[in-house]
């Protein structure tokens, strides 16, 4: 993957170029300023500045999110040792950084074997509901081979493999919290992401219809499921798409 | 809560006395050393220097992991607007943050309404594993009556509360990935941890038999349930309290 020189964050916020590699970078590493851990073609700053540049501590904003984690994994830290669970982290950890970073997503959080992925946030693209697909499948196609990829697979008697759950629409997203905080993104809209992922088979990206409209001339022949979801009041119509 | 004038973690891994309030801080603060996020009582490289000085990018630890989430937090983000539910997280945070670091814990990672409390690392303590019994029921009790703290809990239809699981024994804590990284904590203890939180009614802590026998002189009659849970084998018998 090719690394931005400059922060695609700030020049698309406020215009302002912000060496993050190279030579130019060196007086800004000085005070702090250095690639984000969330997206290495973003600053550090510019994560959280982007609220303070619109003088709130949350702001609404359209996005795109993605869920992902691996069907097998509570059953692979049973029987596995703690440095084969970390190398296996290691390998869907790289995938998931491949398959966002190169979408011009952000990954927002990592909790064990879930990712939180959102897209257009700091940077903006008007086909980010498009991107966010094309990460997830990106990414099921990069974790299809996941046990064969293991250092001693044959030690692994279950399948691995990940499922992924995309929404798309208003988010808040900023700092929660004032006494213990955390940066991060709200709403339904993320529940509802959380909830698909948490029912997607192996090798499936169950997507809503607000985010196959998007990308329905991509795929004209999804398959359409009801789902019935923990905490949703009403079935969900979803798409669902294979890698 | 009392803060701590110096790094708890410091002086307890390597008995450095590094300032983190009052005026003798302030050399420090320029070199970017401050109170941690996760526990206002450690510093911020105390968190992650840790693996260095074990000279390993990850080590293998005993400590107590407690799970904590909002029931009916899903529902409340369909029905209520993004203030509101940046409201009700804003309460559970600091909730989470007055019981953990109380008991010397820290906060390792929030996502959304889920919570992940660690025990034992980096201020250690020879009876984490009660500690952290007694902060998940200091945070049940202050979740109590998380529906009568919100601002109109008359348009609040449904009921709020929490779940709590809790179970002791070796971990990883560390740097998990190369090419993207997060610094966390892994293996079979913390899944099994949030398997229990997942099964956990609403005001109930429930706790592995490896929690209970260090807890068992002041609970002598908790309930015992067995539980089945997704990704582990066997059949788990819990024990369950209540605030």
């Amino acid at each position: 993957m090719e690394k931005a020189m400059f922060c695609k964050g700030c020049w698309i916020q406020w215009h302002g170029v912000i060496p993050i590699r190279g030579p130019l970078s060196m007086p800004f590493r000085l005070f702090g300023i250095k690639p984000s851990q969330m997206n290495p073609n973003i600053c550090n700053l510019c994560e959280t500045q982007f609220t303070k540049v619109k003088h709130a501590k949350q702001i609404t904003y359209p996005a795109t999110i993605m869920f992902a984690d691996i069907h097998g994994y509570t059953s692979y830290t049973e029987i596995m040792n703690l440095p084969s669970v970390a190398r296996l982290l290691n390998g869907f950890y790289k995938n998931c950084g491949y398959a966002v970073w190169e979408r011009d997503g952000v990954i927002f959080k990592l909790m064990g074997d879930a990712m939180l992925g959102v897209f257009n946030f700091p940077i903006t693209r008007e086909d980010h509901v498009k991107q966010a697909v094309m990460s997830g499948l990106e990414l099921q196609r990069k974790c299809l081979n996941m046990k064969a990829s293991l250092e001693k697979p044959e030690e692994c008697p279950m399948d691995l493999g990940i499922g992924v759950g995309i929404h798309t629409g208003n988010i808040a997203v900023g700092e929660i919290g004032e006494f213990c905080r955390d940066f991060t993104v709200i709403g339904d809209v993320v529940n509802l992401a959380a909830r698909l992922q948490g029912v997607a088979k192996q090798g499936e990206i169950v997507i809503t219809e607000d985010v196959y409209r998007e990308v329905k001339d991509d795929f004209p022949k999804a398959n359409t499921q009801i789902y019935e979801l923990k905490g949703i009041k009403n079935s969900i119509k979803a798409y669902v798409l294979h890698p």
